[in-house]
């Protein structure tokens, strides 16, 4: 991994060497957002839904991707080829650039791809986890920022109680947790919240596979709708589905992992292979 | 100022040579707090107010200063006199550090003094400014984080419309804009938000000039009674007083900078010249 090639501002590089200015406005102003996904033997499955939703943060939010789609394209699929280290993630992260006063953007942006190995692996938490609960609202929550402080600052509290996530909630309505998207199974109803989330890739394939199994409502879900649900489950690109057992000390359901969260993991497990199998290789390959 | 020097982790460097790796939590995850202040002639008003919001912000967010607050003092100061900038800003930053995964906090954080020329200067503003407004709510308002991606991504807007800062509101409340606090004066009450708010430096010295002038109402604060006040102005460390004559295209007042705003300025003024006559020189000199 120190070996690992990245690329910034149009040059590949050791990660190891990878040094920004300090007057970057994503360190000095988090001005930044990025996108993150994954490499399954040199393939990159929904690698378009990716791009979509990283060329959308940046329309949406001023900060303009200096490398057009296909250009894009081509220099994942080439780090991927120099760095060979199969079933790895890729973050594609772009900042205001580096400002002379520390606050007001430049015309040039700073953007980084780096290709990390993986640390959760699909199945890692099939017994279920726990999560714990945070007044809070993602700022803009369709765009991916780099805005993760009120969770980091949780650490603590997740490692004194198990929890690997933190769920966010506000007036009474639960949202998203700090990198995945939430699911409640209520007598055979699929439910997600919806607005104000970020449009999870692995949701969308979810609620894609899941469609033809139950009903599926997206809308405003209620903070109590978890204590009277039957399962919980959250998705996300590393971790595609984990059952949830505990949030903020409170058991969900029976306290394992649910029979529908089992037949909607198995079914996207089944849709991710075949969408792999049925990728065509890399650029680079 | 290429050539002035900055201090990162224990060591003094060129700021042209100030560079973090990438992987660095402030840049990665918004994981970041700072302060800021001046130095005049060689010292620095309010000194202890602004370590003291400092070394509260870290306690706060669980980012430890990895320096006590003499030796901080001493590293500054030390800083300012081999610079020799006279009348500069010091930005103090410190981030989770740099992570292996990108996520998880490590045990040793990034940490830097900057020391940089001031871009505005008090009076500068004297006329009055424009606001505009969003309906936001800063994360531990009390806290002073890096994230200010909400008004940077309105620098278009508030080019567009001459504004200065953007004013946050929410659920009817203001509270505080981007880099300065607010106040309303109302038939001889002078009114500011609280609690919610950055306690500013000058804000709190500002309320100390003022309190013998005419009564003060520390509370929360409407949006609409700033279409029913007389005067508007803001406070920052560098900006100290600054009239608000127009909010989202809104007309303040009579239009023009208040009578009671030009007599705290003034009184402010007084009170810190007083400060810097009075202050000892830098540890340095």
């Amino acid at each position: 991994m120190p070996y690992a090639l990245c690329y910034i501002n149009n040059r590949f590089l050791p990660y190891a060497e990878a040094k920004l200015h300090i007057s970057d406005l994503g360190l000095q102003r988090g001005y930044g957002i990025f996108d993150y996904f994954l490499e399954m033997d040199g393939k990159v499955p929904f690698l378009d839904d990716y791009l979509d939703r990283f060329y959308r943060s940046g329309v949406l939010t001023g900060l303009n991707v200096p490398l057009e789609r296909e250009m894009l394209k081509e220099k994942i699929f080439w780090l991927l080829g120099q760095n060979g280290l199969r079933n790895s993630g890729i973050k594609l992260v772009l900042t205001g650039g580096c400002s002379e006063d520390l606050y007001t953007p430049p015309s040039t942006p700073n953007f980084m791809i780096l290709n990390l190995p993986v640390s959760h692996k699909p199945g890692e938490f099939s017994e279920g986890v726990k999560l714990i609960l945070l007044d809070y609202v993602r700022y803009m929550p369709e765009v991916k920022t780099t805005f993760y402080f009120p969770s980091i600052a949780l650490f603590p509290k997740m490692k004194a109680t198990g929890a690997i996530e933190v769920l966010y909630h506000h007036n009474g309505l639960i949202s998203e947790t700090t990198r995945a998207n939430i699911f409640l199974v209520r007598k055979s109803v699929l439910i997600t919240p919806s607005p104000g989330v970020l449009q999870g890739i692995t949701r969308k394939h979810v609620l894609g596979v899941a469609k033809d199994l139950l009903a599926i409502e997206e809308r405003e879900v209620r903070l109590e709708e978890l204590w009277e649900c039957d399962e919980v489950f959250i998705t996300g690109t590393s971790k595609h589905l984990i059952p949830v057992v505990e949030i903020e000390g409170r058991t969900i359901g029976d306290g394992r992992p649910g029979k529908w969260t089992r037949v909607i993991s198995g079914k996207f497990e089944d849709f991710y292979n075949q969408v792999i199998s049925d990728a065509p290789a890399g650029l680079s390959s």
